[in-house]
């Protein structure tokens, strides 16, 4: 059983999008699970009252399954991450984290400032051992399975030291929640030579190479949709948080216009629907904050209640697989376990 | 009047695509343009006469505006740069290079060795001014008109003062080739805002808003193919060689992906391609490695006809447009007139 606190005040279309979300999600969920939507009960409550009576009122069933959680504060998109968990103590999104931190929730999903998610999720529920950075893990759609893709925007100017954290935190991800056994780790770079690539990566390499890891080298920005280049598949792609965040939101953008010029020449919705399946960041839902000690989801902004959905059930997904347990394992133990 | 060296050897389909590509440039150029086909002779003659004779016979009239020039070394895309070019003197490469240093040709156009073509161009034309790093600059699609995008991969680790260069580059490679009167020149970064972005981006800004260019701020990955933000319009967009070159190959990785699926959900084949129109390179043909004194077009390893074509006339309106003379003007004058 998962115990989920989510920010019913994050994103573009809060309330409604998070707390309908809530009860999609609770509603395809073992029964054992809980959800804690945390944010202005003057505003929720009603909320609740109004879906369960009206357009979701055939998941009334679930209704037991949700607190709800008062934090009066609403940190805005356009607030500065450190001031705003410093000056809105009683904000959703220091509510919650706060619970997890003190063993009354499991896992915290947000929707809002990704930028304060960070800030507060570093520090209410710290890092693991001696990781000196958490990433964000995106999953990205390829012509075979998901790849994960991290970090995509949590840091820029990385050393060469936490790129190999990254490949680390994300074959944990790419273990607990896509299943793979013996996650294969690819660097990105300019070409797949060892010997190509800035300094960071050039030295990421070889400690990559010497590691425990399932290293099988270099891919270009080619092989990430692809899944992989012609010498293997891989599961887990890493980069400093400046190059994926710009590769994840020029993705973002590719549906748009495509979407726009294939409507022009006239191909029909559905057929585009259809071919377009898994390009939504809507089907992951949300990209976990990898590092912290416990789970915190990072939704996009502009999250749909689908989004928020499949968001909870990856918190859930992260919970039950015990993942921040595992990377613990890994960035826990004595020095000597440590590439670098 | 232009002469254009092509090498008849690079590329995945040479010596028949450059070959091909060439006649077909021709007969849609201007009479007053002639074509130096350089490469083994005892090659490109017998494939010229075949092409007249056969598929290309109705362009048979710009035989006497094609020159072989013998170059019996032949660069592999698999040696080294800097050994190839010492050690091929004979190649197309070096001939076709030495031969506008010579003032006995304007421009080259390769889809050879891109490493080599890199090395080659800079060591025997030479940079103009005070330059340090020449550039690749890259058009993107864009919902409106194409975007430059630069550096696209000839350099990675750059510092502010070389993100500057580039963006002054890519202003003259806007105005010269796609005719942007007062380019808007952007940064991209991982947020709008002046204090996002990696610590050469926040140092490459602040050189930026002091400088003389049309500099509009920061852009995200979602705004390349938007071709600019709410906050208005771009044409040229400056980052590291190494950001460019990988979103460059994922961005040719798309079309792939999207067609297989569209395909697969029965969109019929005319409809796509009229969709795709603009996302192929080869519509673009290649792109500049803008800095060095005189013009060298480089063109994707897998160039068809078609692309060589395209190639071969964006040669000619570098020349005519008098690029490099304009990209002389701004690194060759006095300091003062260079910000940083």
């Amino acid at each position: 059983m998962a115990r989920i606190a989510l920010d019913a005040m994050g994103g573009d279309h809060a309330p409604q999008a998070p707390v309908a979300g809530a009860i999609l999600a609770l509603a395809e969920l073992d029964p054992s699970h809980t959800l804690q939507l945390v944010g202005q009960a003057s505003v929720i409550t009603p909320l609740l009252d109004s879906l369960f009576t009206g357009e979701l009122a055939q998941h009334s069933a679930v209704r037991s399954r949700i607190t709800v959680i008062d934090a009066p504060d609403v940190i805005e998109m356009s607030d500065k991450p450190a001031s705003a968990i410093r000056h809105k103590q009683n904000s959703s999104m220091v509510v919650g984290l706060k619970m997890q931190a003190a063993g009354e929730s499991d896992a915290f999903v947000s929707a809002g400032n990704t930028g304060a998610q960070m800030v507060a999720s570093t520090v209410m529920l710290k890092l693991h051992g001696d990781l000196k950075r958490a990433a964000i893990g995106t999953l990205f759609p390829t012509s075979r399975e998901p790849v994960v893709v991290l970090d995509s925007g949590a840091n820029v100017d990385c050393s060469a030291q936490e790129l190999v954290d990254f490949a680390r935190l994300g074959s944990v991800y790419a273990q607990d929640i896509l299943g793979r056994e013996h996650p294969a780790v690819a660097l990105l770079s300019i070409g797949e030579e060892a010997e190509k690539g800035c300094k960071a990566v050039l030295e990421a390499h070889q400690l990559l190479k010497d590691s425990d890891l399932n290293f099988v080298g270099n891919v270009e920005g080619r092989d990430i949709l692809a899944g992989g280049s012609e010498r293997g598949e891989v599961d887990v792609v890493v980069c400093d948080g400046f190059v994926g965040n710009v590769l994840l939101k020029f993705y973002e953008s590719m549906p748009t216009l495509m979407v726009g010029r294939l409507k022009k020449s006239g191909v029909e919705s559905d057929k585009l629907a259809n071919a377009l399946e898994g390009f939504d960041y809507s089907d992951y839902g949300g990209a976990p904050l990898l590092g912290v000690r416990g789970v915190s989801i990072i939704s996009h902004g502009s999250s749909s209640s689908r989004a928020i959905k499949n968001a909870v059930k990856l918190a859930v997904r992260a919970v039950e697989s015990r993942m921040s347990e595992h990377i613990g394992r890994r960035f826990g133990g004595s020095k000597a376990a440590k590439v670098g």
